[in-house]
């Protein structure tokens, strides 16, 4: 075997077996030559080939760093999934949920047929009254994603002049709409100024997330809502209003779909509150657009897995809704002291304004490691370059154990960018 | 009371009372007029009142019908559901469905999670071993009617000069892309000579079902599939192939995906030979396009309901789907003739070609009524006049019992159509 090929097997074996985890820098192309006894040309061909198979990176002037296993949108994650805003199944009480689908299917018919396109009126109303929303505009959908995209291709968002959004805003909502303009946003919600400039121009929808934003966790004020509000009436702007957790908010929320219903498509996502797999949400929408959504819900999918609407009907009577909310919110507590005690012993690190819901979003005054970290970078929120030095951390993708090992994780890989910013860049 | 409520009130209960049953003509306004002793105009407002609440609908020169219950798409269907092409969700085998969900609950973990953004590899491979294409071009979707959707967003085919469709072709295919452009379907498949001259031009895509088509029930001739995918080839243009209903063609059917798979969108349903709550399908893709889906389908909805599709490799591993199907089939069997016989009794009824599959595609040389027939009518299925006096009848939207009633019903439409029609115009 070439020394080259004893080299690679060495690397890649300590790291399937976890000498070096993901993340982790490996030594030096110099110090690895030093140890093995041969030139850097013979290294370099291993740590290439460490490359090609993807268990390594380079970042340029920092070395070789251990790869995280790729984690495309909706793959199984492994290692420590800092970056995934989905609720760990782990805490989803899926023996109790497996109960009342038994019960469901001795005592109901028909579930295998399809239900109204709009949605299973007991659903419905159960939704409606909930989250205080007119059950007459409101539209069952296969998780909120869905909802954004029926706005998409209904009213031609793609690309669009019409279409404005926070810097920074969701992924999925950057996948699905492609945006081109952006309001910054502050802690107490956009950039008034900035926002009415736009406003007076071809926008004709404003893409929010204004309780418990995602990526930075912050709320609109009151004052901002009422003049977003007034702003919208005034330039004939409708709001998509995307509630992605409100559940999780410190206080009871301000909401465009109390203020100006008539112009504020609500967005209510119900999988991301309980499991991922559930795929159920919600959408209220204003009157005049009721049956474009029906439309454009028949040409999407024919409508929503009646089993699983019927399902969440139990799922919210029986009371186990509220039950695994309580959970959560504990458990985010504990874990959300457990993560700002971390940050706090790096200077480097700040945890900016007021946040509610289980992402913390931080901003770094040093560069981090740009590949193959577990949390969710800035640059997956925005196009700027404000951002660039921010990262999303979620705190409730993991089981208990895998938290505890992620958080020591964290503290150890926050250590060695501390280590590594005060050396002298060679 | 005023003489024309009173007339109002009369009408209205017989039909809800069923004296007057959905499709059935009321009695003209003349011989109304007589019978309670009043003038036209009397009559007329009454009939106005029982037209605006959706009652009774007017055809010109024919008089007044008793309405059908509205059904739009998805709704709950009531009456005789001929126009329905899912299969009756009493025809599926739920409480073995239910045991199997019971066995996943016991023996499977993670089953509210997310799975992989192309399917579950085990339903992956299922599925593409049992319908015969490349695994690793395969994902599954929530929906035939997805795969179309997908189709219409990632190229952009909706009002477009790119796309072909056949003359007549699915519903649900024209309400996603409302198509321009058609080539007219013979008995064993497309005009060549049009469609060559169509694919000449700016054709890119053809979006065909070649086996057991929609509605008319014919399959391509291998001849026509053979030309028509060297005509595909020559001038660069993609198929999408829907397979509808292949379970039920009478001989194994011939397919693109097979001929031409680099070329070729195959898309298929699973709802509509299971019960349409199912909500799965899949596709087969051309390799270069695969990615574009995957990421299409990720902005959609963000993967389909795990747990439906653990549910589905039980479904087939257990030998429950061909056990349904079989009965289907010979269901199927049994009701077709019983309609054909029906059927054969009227002369100016036709069932053209070679139809298979549990939809029965007829002509009739003599008009039918216009609106709230329990069928559904040709112009569905196309905008050309040429099938304005063909419909399909679906036989598995019904139970038993309702079937049978359904088919003495047909009956005595027709000979109430039959009678009309040999009646002078007055």
């Amino acid at each position: 075997m070439a020394l080259y090929e004893d080299i690679y097997h060495t690397f890649r074996e300590n790291i399937k077996q976890g000498v070096y985890s993901p993340g982790e820098r490996l030594p030096s192309i110099r110090e690895t030559a030093e140890k093995f006894n041969c030139n850097k040309i013979t290294v370099q061909k291993a740590f290439e080939r460490l490359k090609n198979e993807g268990l390594i990176d380079n970042q340029v002037g920092r070395g070789s760093f251990v790869c995280f296993p790729d984690t495309p949108a909706g793959q199984q994650h492994v290692g420590f999934p800092f970056h995934s805003a989905y609720i760990c199944d782990d805490l989803f009480p899926a023996d109790q949920a497996f109960e009342l689908f038994d019960q469901m299917f001795r005592e109901e018919g028909h579930l295998f047929d399809t239900g109204p396109m709009e949605g299973d009126s007991e659903l419905v109303e159960a939704l409606s009254s909930r989250y205080k929303v007119d059950h007459e505009r409101t539209i069952i959908i296969s998780g909120a994603q869905q909802g954004l995209n029926l706005c998409r291709t209904l009213y031609n968002l793609n690309i669009s002049e019409h279409m404005l959004f926070e810097d920074p805003t969701y992924s999925g909502a950057i996948s699905i709409f492609r945006p081109k303009h952006f309001v910054e946003l502050e802690p107490d919600g956009p950039d008034l100024n900035r926002l009415k400039q736009l406003m007076k121009g071809k926008a004709r929808f404003f893409y929010t997330i204004p309780q418990v934003h995602n990526p930075t966790g912050i709320s609109y004020s009151k004052g901002k809502m009422d003049e977003i509000a007034r702003l919208a009436e005034e330039h004939n702007v409708f709001i998509i209003e995307d509630d992605y957790l409100s559940e999780f908010a410190d206080h009871p929320g301000e909401r465009f779909i109390d203020r100006i219903p008539h112009r504020t498509i609500y967005i209510k996502s119900l999988s991301k509150v309980t499991a991922p797999g559930i795929r159920l949400g919600f959408m209220t929408v204003p009157g005049a657009m009721y049956q474009d959504f029906i439309r454009g819900k028949f040409s999407a999918d024919l409508g929503t897995s009646l089993l699983m609407q019927r399902f969440f009907v139990r799922f919210i009577s029986s009371g186990l809704l509220d039950r695994h909310l309580q959970k959560c919110r504990t458990l985010l507590g504990s874990r959300k002291k457990t993560i700002e005690s971390v940050i706090g012993k790096y200077p480097f690190l700040r945890i900016p304004a007021q946040q509610s819901g289980y992402n913390i979003w931080i901003e770094s005054s040093i560069p981090l490691p740009g590949e193959h970290v577990p949390w969710a970078k800035g640059e997956h929120f925005s196009f700027s370059s404000r951002w660039t030095d921010s990262f999303r951390l979620s705190l409730l993708g993991m089981g208990d154990r895998d938290f505890q090992n992620g958080a020591s994780y964290l503290d150890s890989l926050f250590q060695s960018c501390s280590r590594n910013s005060s050396r002298p860049v060679l």
